[in-house]
């Protein structure tokens, strides 16, 4: 089982959080050894707080308005490797340990499996593992937290 | 210099996005070669438009609230390779060729280049390559258009 590293942010850095008018941040999480960008979700300062000291991720479900942890329900958890703020700070990066089958609870291993265009996914050969690996869904799935 | 691919979306694929009560989504930028996530930025249905038909990231400037093409400023400009969408749509990510020195006005090749936590990123020997060459950069400052 991964093992929970806290991260201790310094004041400073989590000042430099700008959350927007509902006191909402964007995250991105990312596979921290495929690379593959698993989902985007929203965190407020108390579940940012919550990941960073729990070491897992901690969202704030805008649609039911709670709080939810991740893999609390599905078991498939995130455990933090790095955490990052963008330049204007309104946008965060996680990379992640991703436990269980993958972030999306439609069970695709990241939430972006799906193309715009007939052609689908860049050729083979610029490929990361993960595109190929990518099954194809019916259109018109909700995502939600698992 | 890198070549304009077109992406010819179906209607069915762009009625799957989700636009906010602002008439934007999320749009995700990562590099298709290092996979490293360069920015976030916001798109309204005329930019994802003109993004997949020129086969360049086009977004929506909430600040300045316009619409504003990577590159133009900058040179920096980002040649779409793969374009997708969420599980429930209201997050975009596009797999780009990134030309010039990065996709943030600070100089940085990405966004992210602040780490929470006093040790930083994960331990090298997990890190893709794009980690070991990102500087340092002083708090503070405000992302850009480029």
């Amino acid at each position: 089982m991964p093992v929970a590293v806290p991260i201790q942010a310094t004041s400073e850095q989590l000042a430099s959080v700008r959350y927007n008018d509902d006191g909402l941040v964007a995250a991105i999480v990312q596979d921290h050894s495929t690379s593959e960008v698993l989902m985007m979700a929203w965190m407020n300062a108390e579940t940012l707080e919550e990941t960073l000291v729990s070491g897992r991720t901690v969202f704030w479900s805008r649609s039911r308005g709670e709080r939810w942890r991740k893999g609390d329900t599905s078991g498939d958890r995130q455990w933090i490797k790095s955490a990052r703020y963008d330049c204007d700070g309104d946008t965060l990066l996680f990379l992640v340990e991703q436990e269980g089958a993958g972030a999306c609870h439609t069970g695709e291993r990241s939430c972006f499996y799906r193309s715009f265009g007939e052609g689908g996914p860049a050729p083979a050969t610029t490929s990361p593992p993960w595109r190929a690996t990518s099954r194809s869904y019916p259109y018109g799935v909700s995502c939600s937290p698992t």
